[in-house]
């Protein structure tokens, strides 16, 4: 039974895997010392197109973003971001277990706007509250929406008119830079960021995000709090070799690109179906709205996730497509809903 | 150069790597609920011989430690352990980034003693001190030494008696249990502590620690804690996978057994040639001493760790052989020091 | 002019100061075991008419909120308060400081139902968000408002059926208890709640809130927590004179009645001549709604806080009384009012 | 029975308790911004000489340390000082509460030497390792000795010049000042520090601690941390009005003088008794080492600490004198040791 549930069911793009196994027996330094990992921090930096950002290699988002923004604040300083955001809903309160409150903003669409975040400013203007000092986007977010060149570059000024860090969640980046709309290059994420990273757990790697760190005053002593977190792998080749190929060749994109593919195909099919969307995505993710009797006939053919009901005949449900989603499985569950 | 720095230079075990392999574009359930992971924690399960334990498999030692003690104790609770304890001193002080002390007290061999422990709850008496309340120790210990079964009973009466929850870092465990002076097994290791974990990364895996918890009041919410500490894979089926692998067919010993054998022969090459230890150590970490010249003529063929000067003319220096030193890099390097 | 700002503008009731001076040159024992804190904490146990709760004495109300829930919470669990929570929106993130998230929910009145207790459960079900673990409330609320017995009841039976700790704010309480309406007594705060507090900082003392912890498995090693905090007073005589004195011929309800009639007597002016409130508060602190030229007026000769706008010409002021507030101030005030 | 147990067991000095009646029922801005408040801050800089300095007040030690360390320092960031150091042992890990690691170094005396924080450079230099940050001193140490002008221009140089910030409690400062072996002013307190404390709970006041910091690196947004902490008392005048009076025609220093004085007086008995000391201090405290069964004679008429066994026969007792030890009692413990 094929599972949209998510785009991290499968092992590695092969290439990785073999990858793997080549280099397998060499010895190499340990902690992210190794060959691989400064050949990947390398890459990254060239395809960035900036050679005085620092990159670190980190196994999971999760801990990327504990490890970041427990380095990036003081203890009285907060995190800014939408009510649907990563950090404020599925992360066990992972920035709050580092001491800092994370502020919500309500959005429709997983984005922030420039008003949200003065709204929020101005509610926090004295020691009687936490100060709000970063904040925190994804790009996809998590509703699967993409930000343009032109609101990041908004929010990006706006924020360093206020002293505010920008940090991007980058878990499904590649989603958001291979989106047909985006017009978002990995060097704009770069340009209007203090830090960000780029995921690759969710985009054909076993596991890994690297964290690029531009804002000078972030960089300093970061390999410190990667190993305070725990996060600091003995064996750093596993996620150097693995960031290695995803940039060789244009890997990482040519996967996005794949991913959001499936993704449209499936939309174009649900739509040419009649169906409309819970919002809309450019990306990997989409949310149809399904009568509930159909959704049931679908379960028994498909996995994926129920989202939200939208009224009492109908709900939305999540399809998420990946670099190993293979067309067959979308134009049979295209076949499914037409049938 | 053939490098005896550490255990972890090299990738997996070649039947790792396979077993990523063939499972790899299979669809697995995320965060640890794959068939893999599942079918490793029966494993162990069966090899400790006790099906109420729960099994967590977390990547690395320093985030299994801070995972575990930072959800076993509550905040005014401290560990104690060795002055020379991995959490002492090279974790970055991960512990107490959760929160909480480590008391060290002094050990020339690494092991903690009963009167030690006692000596510390003696000097922590009322609510001016923070409470002992976890024993850490390590099997075997930063110095290769191993913890005799009758001396884990003692360790483990003493904390039972004492209220203290006793917590064990294996993260070479595999070359403590097979040392041929050991006689300490998994399910001794299970039975006579709280908690503890079945180290992989240094012995064959590319990433992976097996937490065990037997305490029942410890095992209430543990996944939270690994998820709030970002150490929850989305794709856990790459630590099961591992731990499926080392479990099968005992490759996990054989391994680590491997690890010993080639320490047993450097050092009998050593003692041969007239060399004296730092420490006796039964493990795949041997600190021999040997005169200043020879660790430079040494150091330009092989590379390993100075460890520490002895007098004007001697230093230990640290010699760590694993799953995957080949016996010829042995004999060499022992050709070397008799020449 | 005088100021309706808040109720700790004034130092202490004369009878706390005149016990600090009848008491001052004897030696008495340090952090709280002196006679007069052990005194008032029996005096407090009597009260109650439960002799096996634990009482400690606390400087401040946020001291106390962050040491109790800092105490009560294991890392993974979570506060649940009302949007206007003091603990949400007044401390700094005090709670988050200590590791835990604080999740709110929307109210107009500052009142908690069981209702939006079980929207939170809903939505937080497996470890990828934190446990709702602990039920914050304050009565009265920061909007003035109190809670009935059957609401607390209420609350109370639905807490103990979901295993979730309710825990009270009680900075202001004498004025709840006090409250024509209340029919709350000491007493039922303690058979309703797990924890809970009993302010004197706004209630004629110089400082010091009374800590009172019902529920068994809270109460161990708390001291432990108060000093670990710094929460722990070498004079702890201080907080203990004061206490007694207050707990003496009821001069803690004599005080906080006393505020209630002044904003009874404030409020009845304010109806006479045609004011709307807020909120409908029967206790120190009230809402009136007022032209903005009316409010400019009388900025001129009191000093209050301007709470909201309620439109274009009119906004909502906060007028709050104490225990030393003169009556001559209200009837001057109303007069101003009215003329 | 007379205590010499520490020099907190009185109330406060009679002049402060005037000042609190004094001002009672005259209205003041809360949270620090009352009149006493600043006019005591404008005291103490005009006393240090310094109008660029923060000044704040705190209710207690702990909670200035505690708020202090937590404020000034990264996560991967800790404090250095000797294994007797109140933060070290007596604040129940009160600073790894806030995260950060308490790293001791061994002294005979309480004091540190530059050649000691070396050391611990020495040992953690890579990021496996926390970041010595911060050196702690107390002045007098916990062993009633102090430091001596050079010592502390010593230290304060060697931490200038390693990037270390230099944090001095001075819970006994005034006693550190006015002894006679000094020399070291309160100007030059803050001269060879980035921040230090001048202690009032240990001389005569109900609590408070005026914490002074001079870096200006570390004073940003300082109110916010004291907040978070708990530590911003809602009446600030109670702080406020006890340093106005104490830095009013010298009462601090007069206090301070008399402990001093008590303190020589009793060892100069104790001298011409033939008794010997554990440690030479010029302080309030003082360590006579006494015969056992003399000691069980002195404790059926005082009260004091036993502090250690010196051999089977002798302790030692630490005695400690105050602003309100009168002489006779003073003259009655020489009495009875000399009979």
């Amino acid at each position: 039974m094929y599972s949209f549930k998510n785009d991290y069911s499968e092992g590695a793009h092969p290439r990785i895997l073999n990858a793997l196994m080549e280099s397998n027996m060499v010895q190499e330094e340990g902690y992210g010392y190794d060959r691989h990992t400064q050949n990947a921090i390398s890459k990254i930096k060239d395809m960035i197109g900036n050679q005085d950002i620092d990159v670190h290699l980190i196994a999971g988002g999760t801990q990327t973003n504990l490890t970041a923004i427990g380095a990036f604040l003081r203890p009285h300083e907060a995190c800014v971001c939408v009510h649907t955001g990563h950090i404020a809903v599925h992360e066990t309160g992972a920035i709050e277990c580092t001491g800092h409150k994370v502020i919500t903003v309500d959005s429709p669409d997983g984005k922030i706007t420039t008003g949200k975040i003065q709204d929020v400013l101005n509610a926090h203007t004295d020691e009687h509250c936490v100060k709000p000092k970063l904040v925190y986007i994804s790009n996809p977010t998590e509703l699967g929406t993409i930000y343009t060149k032109s609101e990041l570059e908004c929010i990006s000024e706006f924020c360093k008119s206020k002293g505010l860090i920008l940090y991007a969640d980058g878990a499904r980046l590649g989603c958001a830079i291979c989106a047909k709309e985006s017009g978002v290059t990995l060097s704009d994420m770069c340009r209007l960021t203090d830090a960000f990273f780029i995921g690759a757990t969710k985009n054909g790697a076993l596991l890994g995000e690297a964290l690029v760190i531009k804002n000078e005053v972030l960089k300093e002593d970061f390999r410190y709090h990667i190993k305070q977190r725990g996060a600091l792998l003995a064996k750093g080749r596993l996620l150097g070799i693995q960031f290695e190929e995803l940039f060789n060749d244009g890997l990482y994109f040519e996967l996005a690109s794949h991913a959001n593919e499936m993704a449209r195909l499936l939309e174009g099919g649900l739509k040419d179906a009649g169906c409309g969307f819970l919002v809309d995505s450019p990306t990997n993710q989409i949310f149809p709205i399904l009568e509930n009797n159909l959704i049931e006939k679908l379960e028994k053919k498909f996995r994926f996730y129920s989202w939200e009901k939208v009224d009492d005949n109908r709900s939305a449900i999540r399809l998420v497509t990946s670099w190993a989603t293979p067309k067959d499985a979308v134009l049979e569950f295209i076949r499914e809903i037409q049938s």
